[in-house]
């Protein structure tokens, strides 16, 4: 059986999106087909998005699912008249809302925290640069500005997490790569030192990594289950040694392991955390 | 009047803080205090998440909101007895979910898709190295990979552009800065030529870009309005002989920008896209 789902919203249709997406893996034995209709904001995109809707209600002979976020009531009247089944998000919430906080919403179109002018916005795009003149141990001139240094062996997920930390969070996220000159050595590699209190680490199933390595460069020392498994119990022992909290990412998302540091660190609270630098 | 907000889920909090977020940026007259509450995945963790609500509670003079997506029914019921208002999410939309579908849900914590062996994600991460290979035209040998390269001038927005389409929707998506030299001659840039068709424009108010370039480089021409504004104008010149799409991003966020491309390219609708290369 295969079902199919639409997002709709006139802004970008991501609070959809992430809602039902998150709604469906509670289905998992279900097939769905997923849309989004971003910006469908007057009655023409309407008619056509409810024009898509029918064909779709037609060809799986079954009623789609729809998820919107639409504030537009013209728009919202135009979908309520498809063979879709509707799931209205901001109204089911909205009117309750209202009611507790005793005042009105400002229904309007948009997210107006997403203002790239505003300076939590500013501070991601900051962010972002400065994970990119930070990554992987190349330049480690701005190491005193870093919220958090990663720490790990190569492919541990050192730098998609440094870049969903800045995008989502706007935390300024170095990383810095464990060789095995450093873990060699008596302490903690010399860069690092004077930020031992920022250091996170990062581990990692010595087989699972050995995969990753593998589509990287097949057949290399530097991909062997042995070297893996070697690099991973040398870092997990310097993480031990110096009390710097580590996480095993075998089997988690960025998401995942952003929001662990984000808790595990205390910078979701705000510690150290700058105010729209 | 300050409102505390708590999310809380037994997995990352994702879902309950974005839909929470998009619902309160309707009230934007009040202002709230909001706090993430991840992993609450035991009756202990809930005790102490209901001990800071209860304490929010006495300090606001006001009951807190708390948005939740919480699966374990032994910490659902904890929160229940909060001084909260609690808005489960999950329950409100799942029981209409199971009649219409004739199916019960595989009520479990966590969000499948977000797993990291599967392919999807695998394309995700793959994307990101993509981006950072591709950034700011330093290399052009793997255009042909691209789903999409963005051109525009020095500070138009194409890099976080590019990593939040990695990110998110595991787009390969390369960048390209226009120079000077580059808007001088007759054509686009032979490196783009091959690619004519992958090409999308970023363009920015010139008065915008200069302060933002003023923050890079102060007081240099790079940033001079002059300069801006000879940049800009050259730049949509060449979009529009050659029939580049491009956009306006003076006021757009990064996720407003990459729902427009995803939109404007066909990219959404599969067009173009790898199937987790």
């Amino acid at each position: 059986m295969i079902r199919s789902v639409f997002y709709i919203s006139d802004s970008t249709g991501i609070t959809a999106e992430t809602l039902g997406q998150s709604l469906l893996s509670h289905f998992d034995h279900i097939q769905f087909k997923q849309q989004v209709c971003s910006y469908i904001d007057n009655e023409e995109k309407a008619i056509a998005v409810v024009n898509r809707i029918n064909k779709a209600a037609e060809e799986d002979d079954e009623r789609p699912i729809v998820f919107d976020t639409v504030i537009n009531r013209e728009v919202g009247d135009i979908l309520e008249a498809s063979q879709g089944f509707i799931i209205d998000i901001f109204s089911m919430f909205l009117k309750p809302m209202e009611e507790l906080l005793g005042s009105p919403s400002n229904y309007h179109v948009g997210r107006p925290q997403l203002d790239n002018q505003d300076k939590r916005y500013k501070n991601r795009i900051d962010a972002v640069q400065y994970a990119l003149h930070n990554d992987d141990g190349a330049k480690v001139d701005r190491y005193s500005e870093a919220d958090v240094i990663l720490v790990g062996v190569s492919r541990s997920g050192k730098t998609p997490t440094c870049l969903y930390l800045a995008l989502q969070n706007g935390i300024y996220a170095a990383n810095y790569p464990l060789t095995e000159d450093d873990m060699d050595g008596p302490g903690i590699p010399r860069v690092l030192k004077p930020f031992q209190n920022k250091l996170f680490g990062l581990i990692i199933d010595p087989g699972r990594l050995s995969e990753i390595r593998q589509e990287r460069r097949s057949n290399s020392r530097y991909a062997s289950l042995n070297q893996c498994e070697d690099e991973v119990r040398q870092a997990q022992a310097l993480f031990n040694r110096f009390g710097i909290p580590y996480l095993d990412t075998t089997r988690m998302s960025v998401e995942e392991i952003s929001t662990r540091i984000l808790m595990d660190s205390g910078l979701r609270n705000g510690k150290g955390k700058r105010n729209g630098k």
